[in-house]
């Protein structure tokens, strides 16, 4: 009988490193790199595949329970009935931990499109993929405004972000490959922080991770450690997020979608400096 | 009548930045992400879309181009009629730029899957996506094979290719917020050098270079910006790099396929130091 490997979020490798003190072999770890399938149930309606993306193991279940809220599939925590690894009797022991059952207490806010069905994979660093085109996308965001009442938050908590999101990434230091995300209260202190391989998923994980523990998915800051692309300022402005900061830059069609949704976005933070690009009076100095 | 707009690689915006000198308002430069759609036809096949793609404007021909390369579609530059912005009368004038046809010469080696075929968007990071699971893109390297007769590569010229991929990108220093990609020679010159919001996309964009030039198009050496992830080792593979050098980590599953595919990956290179997670014979030190 074969037991199942539950894959961790780092392996462990043999490299030869070249530096200033010559060439020497030694141990190293690499972020984990591995498919997670998402599917999602609700009653009378049995588990479909939504979506295959490639993911650090960790928080698998927040994971997918993020992304269905992003996709808005998920209308929020009090919808949920049960999130599990499948048991499907047909998966080979490998697949048993890469794959993931959402299963909803009422049908989905909106149905996962038949494109969705078995056909589409995504990657680590992907929010659109299995959707029809960008206006899907787009559409997704339109529905959503950022609401007035956003707290302000202050400059210098803002400058501390970087640092914070950093001494509560735990896999980094041993890997130097992985992306984090964390929501933080007004005052800069973390709500919750995760990692992964691909930026989206770590957003999809800290908003899911809110989720299931029945709280509201959002907070009024939102910090990651990359770039901000379009899909990172829909999956905040669905959450209900009040300012997005980013230690990367962010895209043009993302200042357009914030600009429109109300959202706050902060490129380049740092603890010296940090760029606003939209919304700039939700931003105390 | 409306005069089509060809989107620039980055746009203007005003922003607010907070640093040590106090706040004050400036202009800045923002990386433009615009989605690409790439089709493809052949001879008695009409043009059928193949993938959506979140890309920087610019190089258009040369990203459509080394796209379908890596999906095993195109064999190579022998293989290609022309290359066109589409003038399909029913787009809108603001799509007029964002369509590139990739007309073959011949029947494709491998046809676009009917999963390509209209139903899929994938992103600015995405090489997975529109593909039916991950075992797909397995598929994809399992046939190639880095050739054992690839040059040593140096490790002083290993050490020089961050700055000498910096130092050749010219929007980078405006927008802060793009990756590059480049093929170099066995002493470190460039051969080309191209930039993306997306990873993979400049991948692409180098490869479709050297195949729209009728040149071969791997190298001794890529170099790129960011992480490796799995699918750029695909990339590295199907075009005939010999090593793969990364200024980040590399994923588990990058260097497991590295590994079988006999190619040689390098990780957080920069002037002083690097690290060889696989084939490590082929650095000279």
């Amino acid at each position: 009988m074969i037991t199942p490997r539950r894959p961790g979020p780092s392996v462990r490798t043999r490299v030869r490193e070249v530096g200033p003190a010559g060439t020497h072999e030694r141990e190293d770890r690499l972020a984990t790199e591995e498919p997670l399938e998402i599917r999602c149930a609700w009653p009378s309606s049995p588990a479909r595949r939504v979506a295959v993306t490639m993911r650090t193991p960790g928080h698998d279940f927040e994971l997918a329970t993020g992304f269905l809220f992003a996709e808005g599939v998920l209308a929020g925590s009090d919808a949920l009935h049960r999130v599990a690894y499948c048991t499907d009797q047909t998966l080979i022991p490998e697949q048993e931990f890469n794959v993931v059952t959402v299963d909803l207490a009422v049908p989905p806010v909106r149905v996962p499109a038949p494109r969705y069905a078995g056909t589409t994979a995504a990657t680590s660093a992907c929010g659109v993929c299995g959707t029809e085109s960008i206006d899907d996308v787009l559409a997704l965001i339109d529905g959503h405004q950022v609401r007035a009442d956003q707290p302000v938050v202050e400059a210098a908590v803002i400058r501390a972000l970087p640092e914070r999101l950093r001494s509560a990434q735990r896999v980094f230091d041993s890997t130097g490959g992985l992306h984090a995300a964390g929501l933080f209260d007004v005052s800069g202190e973390p709500l919750v922080v995760r990692e992964d391989i691909g930026r989206h998923n770590a957003v999809d994980k800290v908003v899911g991770a809110r989720l299931l523990a029945a709280e509201a998915p959002g907070a009024p800051v939102l910090a990651v450690s990359g770039r901000i692309g379009f899909e990172i300022v829909q999956k905040a402005v669905a959450a209900g997020v009040g300012v997005l900061a980013a230690v990367g830059a962010p895209s043009s069609l993302a200042v357009d979608l914030a600009r429109r949704a109300g959202l706050c976005t902060i490129g380049f933070a740092s603890a010296d400096r940090f760029v606003t690009y939209t919304v700039p009076e939700r931003v105390g100095v």
